[in-house]
Order: C-alpha cells, then sequence, then structure tokens
C-alpha cells in the first residue's frame, strides 16, 4: 500500500512571491517521515475556476490531496467553497466551531467581526480539525478514494495543525502507526555519510533510513511500521545504535531543533553557562542560542568585537598581537574566547574570527579562512576552516562558522576533545 | 497583451521537503515587477513521465513558462532532455558552453569530472543563458507560442541568472521596458497603508503601485512599461513623489535590502560609527547590520547582554536600577544604550531589552512588552513597544524588536526626531 500525494498550497501572495511557500516544505518532511510519497506540489492564487481545475488535476494524479491556506474570513478566502463543491458537498455551520472562534478572539482581548463566523462553515459529513494556534479550523474526509485534508495557511497554525490533528486522522492510511526519529550529524559531508551507509540502506525496509542534507550538516531519519508505538519504537532503537556505532560522536543529537538546543541541554545539565564572543559572524551564534526559548538559564551574554578596538578594549585581546598578526588568526580567536569567559563571567566562552567576504580582508586572508575557539576552566581549543569553493558566500561562511562554534562547546560538555584530531587544521 | 507564466521546479529534494521553494518565490517578485501575470507553481520529482506531463500541462495554460532546476551533470538531472523532447528539439553539444564550464573549476581550483560537460548539451535552437554564478548553463527559446526559459536550481544561481540573462530575452515580451521601483515603508500596516492609497492603487494602470506585507514592514512596488528605461523612469518618478508626499518619512527607502542597510548607509555618508546593546534580541540586530557586506566600515561591534550581570558588569547598567525595576523597563533600556555608546566607543548606538517569550518574565511582564533605546551625541530615546496578540510569538517579537531598534537609528540619521510624537507610547 503505497499512497501518493498532492499539496496544494491557495493564495495569491505565493504567486506574487510575497511569501514563500514554507508550509509545501514542511508537511513534506512530515509525510516523508509517514512513509507517505509526495508527488507534487502546486500553487494556484485566489481565483475559483483555476482552484477547481487544480483540484479535479489533483485527485487524477494523488489519492491524499492536501490543501493549504484560503480557510480564513475573507472573501479571497475560497478554498472550502471550491473543494466542497467539487466533491459534491454542502458547507454546514458548525456551532461548535463558532464557539471556538469566539473564545480565540475573547483570549486574544480582541473584538471579533462578524465574518469570521464564516470559518465556522464546513464541508458536510468532514472530520473537524480543531485549530488551537488560529481562528480557522481545518477539516478532513474521503470521498471516492480521495483523502482530503485541508490545513490554514500561516505557518504556526499549518505545522502544528497537521502533526497535532492531521496525522492522526492520515494515521487510517497505514495499518498501524508511523514513527520517526531524526539522528543529526555533523562534521561529516552528505556523500561521505551516504557511503558509509548506503549498504544499510538499500537493505532496510522497515524501519527505513534517509538522509537529508541540511546547511553544513546531515540528518538521518530512521521511520518504522507497526502496530503499536511501543513496536515502532523497537523497531527504530536497534538501527539508532547502529548508525551511532558507525558514527559516534559525529550524530549529535535526536529529535533535537539544532547544535544551539544541545549545547544549552548539557550545559543546563551541567549547571554551566555560556558566553560568545563573535568578529565575522557578528552575532550570528548569540541570536542562534537565544532562538532557543529558556536560553535564560544558561546564555550570559556575549559580545560582537567587529573592530579591533572592541576586541582590544572590551575583550582584552593583546593590541600588539592584533597589529602583528592581525584579527584573523588562531591566537586572536583563543584570546576573545578566553577575553569573554573572563568579562562575561561564564563557564564556557566560544569566539569566532575570520573573513566572511564577499571580499578578501585588508591582509589578503581569502574569503572562508575562519578560527573558532573555545575557553574552557581546564584549557583553550582552536579550531581553523578553510570554506572554500561554492560554500564560499558571505552567509554560508557565517552559518558553518557558527555551527563549528558551537560544536566546540558541544564536544567538550559531553566529555569528548573539542578539536577531534582526525579533523583537518586541529590546532594547537 | 498579458502574458501568463508556470513556474515547474524540478527535484525530489523539494518533495521530501529538504528545501524549501525559494526560487519559485525569488522568480515570482521579479516577474510580477515585470508585469507578467503568474498563475501557477509547480514542483515535480527527478522522474522523467511525470516530469513530461508537467510540461504538457504547463503548455497548455500558460504561455511562459520557466523552470528550475535538473540542468546539473548527474543522472538525477533530466530537464533539459525532457523538455527537449516535449518540443520536439535535439540537445547539441555547444563547444563554447563546455569551455565555460571547465573554466569556472579552473577558476575555482578544483577538478573537474568528464559528467559535467554533459551540461553543454543544449537544445537546438535555444539561446545560451551563459551562467556566471556555477556550472550549469541555462537556455531559453520559443516554440508554438510557449516561451520557455531553463534556469539551474541553487538559489544562488537561479535569481542572477533570471536577472542578468532571463530579463533580456524576455523582453521580447513586452513592446519597450519594463522598471519598477519599490518604496519600503516602516510604521504603519499594511491595511492602513492600503486604505490611504487605494483609491490611487485603482486609477493607476502605468505605472501600477501594489503593496506587499513584509515582517513588521510595507513594500509599495510602482511598475512602468515604456519604450525606454528613461520613459519609464519619467512615469515612476511622479508616483513615487505622490507616495511620499502622503507617508512621509515612513518610507525609508527606495530599492533597499531593509532597515539595517539605510542605517549603514545613513551613517556611512556621515562617517558615524554604530554599536548595539541587546537583550532580549540576543544578538539579532547585529547580526543583521553584518548580514550586509561592507558593515565593518560603520559597525564598530555590540554586546549581548542577556544577564543582568552582564547589563551591569559590561555595560554598567546601574545595579539598584536593575534590582528595583528588572530589566523590562525604559531606563535600563536607555543605560544600555549609553553604555554601549561608551563601551564601544561609537557615535551611536541601538539597545533592545523585553520579553520575547514563550512565557511573561518573573515580574510579570507580558510578551512582546519590549523597550528599545538609541544613544547618540545629543541626547537618549526610548520607545515602548507592545507587541501582543498573534504578532507575540518569540520570533517576531524578536524581528519586530530589531526594527524598531534600527528604526530609531534611522531616524536620527536622516535628520528626524527619533520617537516620533505621534506614535502611541513615546517616552520620554
Amino acid at each position: 500500500m503505497s499512497h501518493t500525494v498532492e499539496i496544494l498550497s491557495v493564495g495569491t501572495e505565493l504567486l506574487l512571491g510575497n511569501i514563500v511557500n514554507s508550509d509545501a516544505q514542511a508537511l513534506s518532511r512530515e509525510l516523508s517521515g509517514l512513509g507517505l510519497n509526495v508527488l507534487y506540489h502546486s500553487v494556484v492564487g485566489d481565483n475559483p475556476g483555476r482552484l477547481k481545475a487544480a483540484v479535479e488535476l489533483a485527485r487524477s494524479r494523488a489519492d491524499v490531496l492536501i490543501t493549504t491556506g484560503g480557510l480564513g474570513p475573507t472573501c479571497d478566502d475560497l478554498t472550502k467553497q471550491t473543494l466542497a463543491q467539487c466533491f459534491g458537498r454542502q458547507l454546514i455551520y458548525h456551532p461548535e466551531c463558532a464557539e471556538g472562534i469566539q473564545c480565540y478572539f475573547h483570549r486574544m482581548g480582541k473584538e471579533m467581526t462578524e465574518n469570521n463566523l464564516q470559518q465556522a462553515y464546513l464541508p458536510e459529513g468532514c472530520d473537524v480539525l480543531d485549530n488551537a494556534w488560529g481562528t480557522a479550523p481545518g477539516c478532513a474526509f474521503e470521498a471516492e478514494g480521495t483523502y482530503v485534508v485541508m490545513l490554514p495557511g500561516p505557518p504556526s497554525e499549518c505545522l502544528p495543525m497537521f502533526r497535532e490533528r492531521a496525522v492522526p486522522w492520515l494515521a487510517r492510511l497505514s495499518e498501524g502507526v508511523i514513527r520517526s526519529r531524526t539522528l543529526r550529524v555533523f562534521g561529516m559531508g552528505e556523500s561521505a555519510v551516504e557511503s558509509l551507509l548506503r549498504d544499510r540502506m538499500n537493505q532496510l525496509t522497515n524501519p527505513t533510513l534517509a538522509p537529508y542534507a541540511k546547511e553544513g550538516e546531515v540528518e538521518l531519519r530512521i521511520t518504522a511500521k507497526a502496530a503499536t508505538q511501543a513496536e515502532a519504537d523497537a523497531l527504530i532503537a536497534p538501527v539508532e545504535e547502529e548508525v551511532r556505532a558507525l558514527l559516534g560522536h559525529l550524530v549529535y543529537g535526536a529529535d533535537v531543533s539544532g547544535l544551539e538546543q544541545v549545547v544549552l541541554d548539557l550545559a543546563r545539565e551541567r549547571g554551566l553557562t555560556l558566553g560568545t564572543a563573535e568578529s565575522c559572524t557578528g552575532g550570528l551564534v548569540a541570536k542562534r542560542i537565544t532562538d532557543v526559548p529558556g536560553a535564560a538559564s544558561v546564555f550570559k551574554g556575549g559580545v560582537v568585537s567587529y573592530h579591533c578596538e572592541v576586541k582590544a578594549g572590551v575583550l582584552g585581546v593583546s593590541q600588539a598581537l592584533l597589529d602583528e598578526k592581525g584579527a584573523v588568526c588562531a591566537e586572536v580567536a583563543q584570546e576573545m574566547a578566553q577575553g569573554a569567559r573572563r568579562v562575561l563571567g561564564c563557564d564556557l566562552a566560544v569566539s569566532v574570527t575570520g573573513v566572511a567576504g564577499p571580499d578578501p580582508d585588508e591582509r589578503g586572508n581569502p574569503v572562508g579562512l575562519v578560527f573558532t575557539a573555545l575557553a574552557a576552566p581546564d584549557g583553550v581549543w582552536v579550531k581553523r576552516l578553510n570554506i572554500a569553493g561554492h560554500a564560499a558566500r558571505r552567509d554560508r561562511v557565517r552559518n558553518l562558522a557558527a555551527n563549528y562554534a558551537l560544536n566546540l562547546a558541544r564536544r567538550w560538555l559531553a566529555g569528548l576533545e573539542p578539536v577531534s584530531r582526525r579533523t583537518e587544521g586541529a590546532e594547537p
């Protein structure tokens, strides 16, 4: 049984390029994780004729149709009406939905305008997908072999609605449950991970094992189908163990949001505090750490020492060193991390200094040359990076440098040598 | 003459949700700006049968077909072969393309593998779109009333290829040139801007005037068609003037990348330096400033004072004040900005302190309460924000707070009162 999916996103703002279709990406990841095969994405505007044609096309080429957008209260919001028409259903008023919408406005302390109650009309015979994250409820029904799920467009509603409401409904498509677990890998490229695991990936059918390349890292998703959650988890566990045995400490976490979350979790467990000193990343490492809710229990702060004056004046980097070697060298990275640790009064500090581009620095250091350091109670470690070729774009250099800085802290906190001796350019 | 466009993106990685389809967004913006009507986005995987069907569908419902992706050297890259087939053309070897590809590898200091030369095969009779940003050339041709443009998938190649190569080719679709200019508006919501300009927008046909809501701001795009660039610009100028007269200093720039760019440009012009002091934004303001290449000539650095110890110890915020009023108040914002100005040795410093969420702070200050301040040679200004309702999500609070901080500096640098007296909550 292999179901095929089309994601149909509705909204002129997508066709104007006003927003990116992040819903389609987020849902595709989730659906793939469930073992459902996404074959098409399509986008049409708020136009009933074109939407209707797109629905007819979708039901002819996929058996699961997931729509995003067009469930709101304005006259542009046509998805429910059009799909009800396509599938020969009436829209029925759901008083319990109306109540939910009124409660939502009450909770937000806002006046509700009458047109919001339009959102309580849903196709007859559907299952209502209650929206705890916004006003427009979603819905789902099966009609003539097509499974239809309608979700609201705003990403902050679409993804939780999918996870919390649509996934249980879609469980009918699989006999049993689907569970997945994502291992996050840092420090090895996608092709290397893939060639290491290719034979196993080809052998495995339940669970499946699939790699996904992400900016500077690799995700490995293990997905199992079974009669119960416990059985699915029991299928996943030995594969996870096997992957961890092969990749060792390159696996930095499972089902986590990123290196920053793992660093924060490890530091919190150990009761340690963190700080940052950044030059070329210009605040990105601190920003990523503070993206995580609750960072305040661990993260004390950071210094963005973009100019050398600030490196010397605030962080105490030696002026003689800066004069002699410039800002981009191992010693400056080291003194920045030590300075941050002292000035911020934290247990661990990471630093980054390098050339983000677009041009080489005034000493001729190339774009992509970066030094990142960790200062800890028991020593200082520096890693040299040389990000070259296609990757040597300003945003990518900065992101990769931030990853490496976080990874130094992660390794130390996990009880590993912060700079692996096997990796290139490790010093000192 | 109104051409209709379909953007067809090819790549299984899109259907797996591994990457977001940012090409479709970027091209849609550009195409809309050219006055071309994008009616459909579609995505199919690296599958010749489904790709062929998608091409046939696209040519039946749009007269301009733009593909992204699938031009590379691996056996997954099927776009050229499949489209050549659909339109009854052979693939022809272009020696000048092969040379270009070889040069590219040489420039990057990399070995070229033989399969890269596959990229030099292009449909017969096409116009080659030379790729200066990567290896795979694009191409364009007209066949039986359909205008076909094939672009590479990586966003760092797709967008410049479109702007530099496809736009001149597409000029044949309009009799003359299309020019657009985007005014950026901060400090007024989309619906207010729209209701202020609605009548004018409805009247105008050449140029057209259209608003686009972006995170916390509004873009107004003026698009003119004319025989020459000069004539198009002459059509745009009076409308720009009219909008500026209506919105005044809420228009912060034209054809700029964001508030951070305007702040950097204004400071550079005046020979002034900048710094930041951030609490709840945790480095985001500094990160955004340093996203802009060349920020180093203006931006000296920043302090991320996430903990009160750092606010007091590094920035010199009064401990008594922190004890009495907590970190989230106008006075702390003010002392943070003044402290940053002193410690970093910069002319202007902005600060942010507030509650980003997800929970209220320990004093019960609600999520979304933010104070942002500017310290300048001639005084200090504080603005109080109360970001409520849907907008009170951690990421959105942080982004809006960063916008307001940058806007304080922008207004001061433009010779305006930093905190407009008309705006709510201005103090002191």
